[in-house]
């Protein structure tokens, strides 16, 4: 049971986490904290959050379970802030899409990282964003990301594995580099064609007659391309090698496609074209 | 009111279009023509289709309307079978991805693009494929684009048009260039650009790994990598320049995209995904 959660960054993550604590009944009080309070009213009208504070550390007083769900931009200031007003009994954690980047952050804040602090990453999202767009059922049956260090305290991490499986998730632990990695490809890439081609497409010059003929598999495609600029441009910029190494192995292939296009060689494009729908068929039957 | 309706190809796309019309109310008979005998009588079994013929010279005998939905690398040879059995009223049209290379390969048939073929694309369609995938409602409140020929026949025009707006499509004519350029850019190149990163990531080393913490927008970002590879490879071959000149610029913006990321250029970031996203929500409040 957590007696008083912290949640800095009420949105999408944050509110839907509040939520689904809320509705498992494994949460006494949730304070909230950001820096639009119309913003920290509206999720206490919802019922999101009991209260909230827009000083980060006022906000984490006498909690013992802090989450921070703001952009992996923000999280050096922030703890900089938060890190004189801990509780001895606090565990912490975060939200961010990059863990290498959130360590050194903390790193930096406290000149080593904290047994207490616990970095994290649910896999759960959309291209929405806001407390309005949360919701209790969205980390249910999808995967949370630890990423503990050598001296990760193992009952802070019990804490925070729990908070996650109560949502209904089910948590997976490997070193922050490496999930860095794998999030580069399946994620970070992604997000990042997405918006380079819808940029590319709306900087044409007939662009209202061009996504008036774009059809259901453009519009999924680009879904991504709708989501929080901030926070994907943090992304970009924390992780940025990993990102960089998976981008050039794409552009690699990308080219021997376009090769291929020019060359007339079907072959070569059934065959990368057969590839790629048994691997993406196979990943939905997941 | 269509008399006898022959379908080539009896798929996800010719199958929703039976069945949209039978709903409809506005044919008589519907014959189905194709290469798979068990696919095809499983078709009729489904009410898709009155009966079939495997030779689509049989096919077309006394046949109003011809719809050809098949790939479009299979156009001319099909065109080649058909033409000496088609009936003096009957009109010709078909469903092919890329109109400039389905009029040549009807030219390549029959010397000339006779008054009445009218060659169309029904913006529309799912990952799916085949008879079991098709719906009646597939077409509703979708584009049909039409590229009508300076000799097309008003009539044969009149009479496609009308079928598709029977399916409740919405009808546009634009020339075959226009056409493939369009469609290039918000169909071919993101099918390309999904298909290309699934195969770079499923011949990553640690694919099974990667793939397992993908979430809901990689699922949706790649939902195209799992269309039928037969008819992407026909479509990149049929629209080769217009699909390389809009990948060129593509390529072009996303070496800038990559240079801000190696530089630490957040500023260019933000701005490429911010434009990008005003884009896709515009275009999703259609």
């Amino acid at each position: 049971m957590i007696q008083r959660l912290c949640i800095i960054g009420v949105g999408l993550i944050g509110g839907s986490l509040a939520r689904a604590l809320r509705s498992a009944g494994v949460v006494s009080t949730i304070v909230g904290c950001g820096r639009d309070e119309t913003h920290l009213r509206r999720a206490v009208e919802l019922g999101v959050i009991d209260s909230y504070e827009t000083d980060p550390g006022q906000a984490v007083k006498g909690a013992d379970m802090v989450m921070l769900a703001v952009p992996v931009g923000a999280m050096e200031d922030l703890y900089h802030r938060i890190m004189p007003h801990l509780s001895a009994h606090a565990a912490v954690t975060d939200a961010g899409s990059t863990k290498q980047s959130v360590l050194t952050a903390v790193r930096a804040a406290c000149g080593f990282v904290p047994p207490y602090f616990v970095a994290g990453h649910p896999i759960a999202g959309t291209e929405q964003s806001g407390v309005e767009a949360s919701f209790a059922e969205l980390y249910q049956k999808r995967k949370v990301i630890l990423t503990p260090e050598p001296d990760t305290d193992p009952e802070a991490l019990r804490k925070v594995r729990a908070m996650w499986e109560a949502c209904g998730a089910t948590v997976v632990e490997m070193p922050a580099r490496h999930h860095d990695e794998v999030l580069a490809a399946t994620s970070h890439l992604p997000h990042l064609l997405a918006y380079s081609l819808v940029d590319t497409l709306a900087t044409l010059d007939d662009k209202a007659e061009i996504f008036e003929f774009a059809a259901g598999g453009f519009r999924d495609f680009t879904r991504i391309a709708s989501s929080d600029p901030q926070m994907w441009h943090d992304v970009c910029l924390h992780n940025g090698p990993a990102l960089l190494a998976v981008l050039e192995l794409f552009e690699q292939d990308l080219d021997k496609v376009r090769a291929a296009i020019a060359a007339g060689d079907g072959e070569y494009l059934f065959r990368v074209f057969s590839r790629a729908k048994a691997a993406r068929d196979q990943f939905c039957l997941r």
